[in-house]
């Protein structure tokens, strides 16, 4: 696959150059023969001798930018000022930040707000524990937290260079859902550690979005977690791209005309991802699932099963397949990969179902190449935006926790995410969805929203959510609205 | 003291009233002859008939609201409509919340705010974990971290119920110093836990402001974690009340033409707040001190010291003495309360010396009725903010951290905090000091800048702080500010 260009590697370069009739076209000539794109272009002074330029250019990576920029230092008579890049600008600071909703103008804002007003407030949550979800920011929080031990697909680069991760979903949580996300970057990786702090900080929350956690320990975090809070506990990792995986399947099944009951689906990968996947597929009526880890076909005949391997071979893998990948995916309806790139070519795929379904997520480079994939396949998705059909998470996270939050959910379960799949599935109408649009863009309006309703359902008929709570005695009815505190009478 | 009415205490009545001449100021008459204040008043609805009528009244308490009521429905033919509470009406859904500050408009923005552009952002604080300051959110922000187990005045009541206190600390850090704070309100009172906690969540912060905690374990809990942490851990109720009083002290002393060397100074109460008073006083020159707990006066021959008392007795009470804090302030140069009301009455203070100093700080009852101190005290100060000379933390901690933090400075020490007691010191002009105003308004627009500027100045010459971060290899030089990041060339 070749590299394009790209905005997350993005420079502005200041050059002074001679004031001459083919300045500027000198300049575009240099960034498009180097492979660069102008996004561009400001004279920001010009004189008789000289006119000074700033240009911007998407360039494929950071050494591309440096070539771009050694192309415009060979320009006659050039000078090449400062060199900046966009991306990072952008994340200088932090890229969030808190904001009081109240001004605090004068004595009397402050006395309602802070003393002596506030201890009244104080008083009404520790005499009725569950007003903290109107009376305090709870009602819309939610803790984003990592431990950095698997970021991106960076690795175990800790806390700190998580940061900005954690920063960006806390904003995308904000953009799409409303929500105020803060993140939690923990100096620990120690499993009973991680537990404890997130139990002890869930008063200030109403939600958890555990985020870029390594496996195996991921899974009993989460679990511990869940069983410890009134409040839920979502690892995104996993359970965002399982519903993802869900809404573009369901949606691509409709397309090849097949029945979720009836098809052979094949995984690459039984990490987190792939796990959770799995279960939520299992959950939502596949029959017939197949999954490949590094050392082929899990089944119960390998030695080198952890529990969750285990899980995998007594609940998958009817026809007790043992064999590589490869051989797998012979005759299969479906592929699923969240693994590793290029595990797969064009004659693995001529060796699939007709009409296969091929979901190639590893990122940034997929199983196999999607060109390639097309060639067969009759629907192929990627984790990529520079291909049709990008399984993404943020399709996902904010609905859902806006649905929990709207519900004052204590828990979230496999039925709300299903609930969540089916929604975000139904954002494509019928008469739009094709091979190459099974999955809306994050920037489709109705999606957050579409999600949010489907979760919010499921989580108020679900027996384990409280009725969204009531006024209580001391602070009852409303002035003009129903969320107006009123004194009693 | 009488209460008098208050905002805080403040309720919005809805009525109805038949249309005749008298409508308005029948209302006004009933709220002001039951001892209430019409702050506001709006006719929302006129017709042949009737108005309606919405009238704010600020009460002295939340009885005193009910009974303005019941005086307001006696009125001929009035209805009386929903009744709001104004404070519970600006806590409702938490007075803070998270923002983006980029937009996220469209792919682009998104590929550079989080993946795929993000990554090498991750990337850059993986191999320089200083970059943390210039690249994300930690620069600018303070976990404003309780166990709820001392809220204001209110005692042990808990994480949830201290939240609105937190969230209000949180807007005040913006308000008056342009700091992102957010609470941490941890639900677990154990001293080791508590200390896990805060330095497992450092790494999204530049500073760490303790409050509400009790004594002795926020004594504890501060040490270790200064020990533990390389950003600066501050306990308000400690440190802030500390400098507000040695700031008013050091103007008191000017107006009443003493030096600080000379003074006897009698304190009630060895709380948090009372030693840390001490230990600050102590620090910038006082030399006679002696402290009273419920006990009396602390003393080596006292057989209930524990630590904190009798590093106490070990540093004041030079004479000796012995006995009851009435018999202690015979003579002394200066009073200061953070106990409990009443302790003293108008004939102690009048065997105290010549142009006595009191500072009252009991909340909301001083230790003694400031309108009697003021009969023989030459200058008074207090808590509360319906008397002259508040002596208010929220003069203190926004400046304070808004210098260590444009220190990026690793600690807090004494000298920093004597530096800030004698720059909030100095925002009241020789001209304008007075017995009834040794210390600015919260408002005073000087305030938090120079407090900021002086802390940080001496967060600089500390030893300990580094430099202010340098742009790391790769990301080195500028376009056009000192701040933009630019790429190697």
């Amino acid at each position: 696959m070749a590299t394009v260009p790209s905005v997350s590697n993005s420079i502005t370069v200041r050059l002074e150059v001679p004031a001459r009739g083919n300045a500027v076209s000198a300049i575009t000539t240099a960034v498009e023969s180097s492979g660069g794109s102008v996004t561009g272009l400001d004279v920001t002074a010009s004189g008789l001798e000289a006119l000074r330029i700033d240009v911007t250019v998407a360039a494929s990576s950071v050494a591309h930018g440096e070539e771009i920029v050694e192309k415009l230092r060979a320009i006659d008579g050039v000078s090449i000022g400062k060199v900046s890049d966009r991306t990072f600008l952008m994340h200088l600071g932090g890229k969030i930040e808190m904001s009081s909703k109240l001004p605090i103008r004068n004595r009397d804002d402050l006395s309602m707000i802070y003393t002596p007003g506030v201890a009244r407030v104080c008083m009404a949550i520790a005499e009725n524990p569950e007003d903290a979800r109107r009376l305090t920011i709870k009602r819309n929080s939610v803790a984003v937290v990592t431990d950095g031990s698997a970021v991106l697909g960076l690795g175990n680069i800790g806390p700190a260079a998580a940061l900005p991760v954690m920063e960006g979903k806390a904003a995308l949580f904000k953009r799409f859902a409303g929500i105020d996300a803060w993140p939690i970057c923990l100096d620990t990786q120690d499993t009973d550690e991680i537990v404890a702090i997130v139990k002890a900080i869930a008063p200030g929350f109403a939600g958890i979005n555990l985020e870029d956690i390594s496996a195996p320990r991921c899974f009993e975090i989460e679990a511990r977690l869940r069983e410890a809070l009134d409040i839920p506990v979502f690892h995104d990792d996993q359970h965002g791209t399982a519903i993802v995986v869900l809404a573009a399947l369901t949606n691509a099944l409709k397309v090849v005309g097949k029945e979720i009951g009836d098809i052979r689906v094949v995984m690459s990968g039984a990490g987190a991802a792939g796990t959770a996947i799995l279960k939520l597929l299992l959950a939502a009526g596949v029959e017939h699932a197949t999954v490949a880890d590094v050392h082929g076909v899990v089944h119960l005949g390998r030695d080198d099963l952890n529990d969750s391997l285990r899980w995998i071979a007594e609940h998958t893998n009817r026809s007790g397949r043992t064999g590589s990948l490869k051989e797998a995916v012979a005759g299969a309806d479906v592929f699923i990969g969240v693994s590793a790139p290029n595990v797969l070519d064009g004659d693995d795929l001529a060796t699939m179902a007709e009409q296969a379904i091929v979901f190639a997520l590893a990122n940034p480079d997929p199983e196999v190449d999607p060109a390639v994939a097309r060639q067969t396949a009759a629907v192929v998705a990627t984790g990529r935006s520079d291909f049709p059909n990008q399984i993404n998470n943020v399709l996902v996270f904010p609905g859902v926790f806006r649905g929990l939050l709207d519900a004052q959910s204590r828990t979230v379960n496999t039925e709300m995410m299903i609930a969540a799949a089916r929604a975000l599935a139904t954002t494509v109408g019928d008469d739009e969805l094709n091979a190459n649009y099974i999955i809306p863009s994050v920037f489709h309006k109705d999606v957050a929203k579409t999600v949010a309703t489907a979760v919010r359902d499921a989580a108020l008929a679900d027996a384990q959510a409280p009725t969204p709570s009531r006024p209580t005695p001391g602070i009852v009815g409303t002035l003009d609205t129903s969320a107006f505190p009123t004194v009693k009478l």
